[in-house]
């Protein structure tokens, strides 16, 4: 009955806490919470004996209590934009399943855009995290405010401009470059570059490594702005299209905007791609690799960047006094068949 | 000095307190309390003395203590499986912003497997949630668990079996039903159906709907099993296509695997589609719009869903007491050009 109850009312819910186990298990209550403590000193026998009448009576320790004792809420905040991107979603489960690996829960924060981080730092505040892993634009007064609140942060494809913080990167100059110099080689010379949106600091990284790569051999390519997603790659071909300096090779800062791009030159533009123009995008995405795209594209190495971004944490949670380390990868040229290099 | 040494030393850091708070506005610690408690009661003049105070010291109330206070942790569990399957992101991305938009947080659960789920439930009942939506399949023993908890729970595209729970759906069954008699009016007579994972009540769902409407018409299909991916819908179009049998109407559990049947299906089999061959899926993800694929398809209508889903949660974490309630929606026939109906 009391159970029923509990279902139907529970402000006044008759949950069992650590003295009912206490009393069941004939310990004391600090044996109840040493044993549900991480690292609390226990023997196997008494942990035994205690986890048995736990789960005879459905006692569950209250994560909040343990938190406000341990001053550890075993909570990582989770900051990333753009979910829908084909690139996160694959990064989020990585993620999540690592640090779950690692008793750790998360607390995500879906961001509509870059630039609405700030809105959700209250709450991050709020909930005592032990740690950040943030996908997102921080100004350095943000950055600033992690270091005061003592809540250890990595950052995800991007760096603390002017500020020394822990980050993960795919190199994205680098990428570009190699992209830039092997569409070169192969005889392209009239460039466009697709960036993404203006506050994503991936995009940024990408065009300017594009620009710089470019540059390098006096060329200045036309730059559209896009949004990420397919429909802004399919405008941004339609657009480069309709002018008299039309290119042969267009880089978009992301798969996503290529596949777009090559669908329009494709299927309205009449292009043959690569025949007649060669795309490339950046990311390594599911599609990129789908027969109806096989994308030439470069690949980041998710798996062991979130392997990176979860180690970098949990070391900084335990010991925060260790020095900012930044970690970039190499992306992989992924050799498609939509340009011809 | 003390902004400092608190990145440094967490564990000992000078968090600024309510009693700080109170201190500098000169105002009791219970005001401040008050101030700081969704729907606490206090004067709009001595709101703004508080959180002046608040911002001035950087004081952001402890969620922790708050929760033991209130008995509200203001945390809603996410349980989602198969993130990667293109049709997730979007649910998830809906539902968070739609919580945060209530001043909810999001407790991520990334499962691999639907049957991952066990697993999880322990650390949902640690963190008092207020509540959670779930997107994989639980047991009875587990669903009474929730209610045993006190946890409103609503369920995401599956029923409760044998138990009376909140849920959201899209009619899968109506669905499928619609594709095939689409399908058989236009003149389809071998049909071949691909499930999901064995683990899927979606899957179920639809195969289940697909093969009674079949029935209905005197048709046995074949039935392939996959993966929800796109790799296993590319394999079961070989596999079909490999025995004397061969269909000349595919039907796929999802999207994803409707594609890969599609690229395998006209890149490696030589086959036209639609003109020689139908696919047809299930869910509406971006991709399948995209001018490459065009799939037909059923399109869940994911924006009311989520909205149903949430509101239905939220009504239930401040009214307990009320009956179960199944929101079933009807999904849209898109109609592609990937199959000729």
């Amino acid at each position: 009955m009391a159970k029923i109850k509990a279902a139907v009312l529970p402000g006044t819910s008759p949950q069992p806490t650590s003295y009912d186990v206490a009393k069941l298990a004939g310990v004391s209550q600090s044996a109840v919470s040493r044993c549900f403590r991480p690292g609390g000193s226990i023997s196997p026998e008494m942990r035994k004996r205690i986890q048995k009448a736990a789960t005879q009576i459905g006692y569950h320790p209250n994560a909040f209590a343990s938190g406000l004792i341990t001053k550890r809420s075993n909570l990582v905040a989770l900051l990333i934009s753009n979910l829908t991107n084909l690139y996160y979603p694959q990064v989020l489960a990585e993620l999540t399943q690592r640090l779950d690996a690692q008793g750790i829960r998360v607390l995500l924060f879906a961001l509509q855009a870059e630039s609405d981080v700030g809105k959700a730092l209250d709450q991050v505040w709020r909930y005592r995290v032990d740690g950040a892993i943030v996908a997102a634009k921080l100004s350095p007064v943000q950055l600033r405010a992690f270091k005061a609140h003592g809540v250890p942060i990595v950052l995800y494809n991007r760096f603390g401009e002017g500020e020394a913080v822990p980050s993960v990167c795919c190199d994205s100059v680098g990428g570009e470059r190699l992209l830039v110099e092997r569409l070169i080689a192969s005889g392209h010379r009239r460039f466009a570059i697709v960036s993404g949106p203006a506050d994503s600091f991936v995009s940024q990284e990408r065009v300017e490594g594009a620009r710089a790569a470019l540059e390098r051999h006096g060329i200045a390519p036309t730059i559209v702005a896009g949004q990420f997603d397919h429909e802004s790659g399919a405008k941004a071909a339609r657009l480069l299209f309709t002018g008299a300096d039309q290119p042969d090779a267009i880089i978009c800062a992301n798969d996503l905007m290529a596949i777009g791009a090559m669908d329009a030159a494709r299927h309205e533009l009449g292009f043959n791609v690569p025949g007649q123009l060669s795309i490339v995008g950046f990311d390594g995405v599911g599609p990129a690799a789908w027969p109806s795209y096989r994308l030439t594209t470069i690949r980041q190495p998710v798996r062991r960047m979130t392997e990176a971004a979860v180690t970098m944490l949990i070391e900084r949670i335990a010991n925060p006094g260790l020095p900012a380390e930044i970690r970039s990868f190499s992306g992989a040229l992924i050799e498609g068949g939509s340009a011809r290099i």
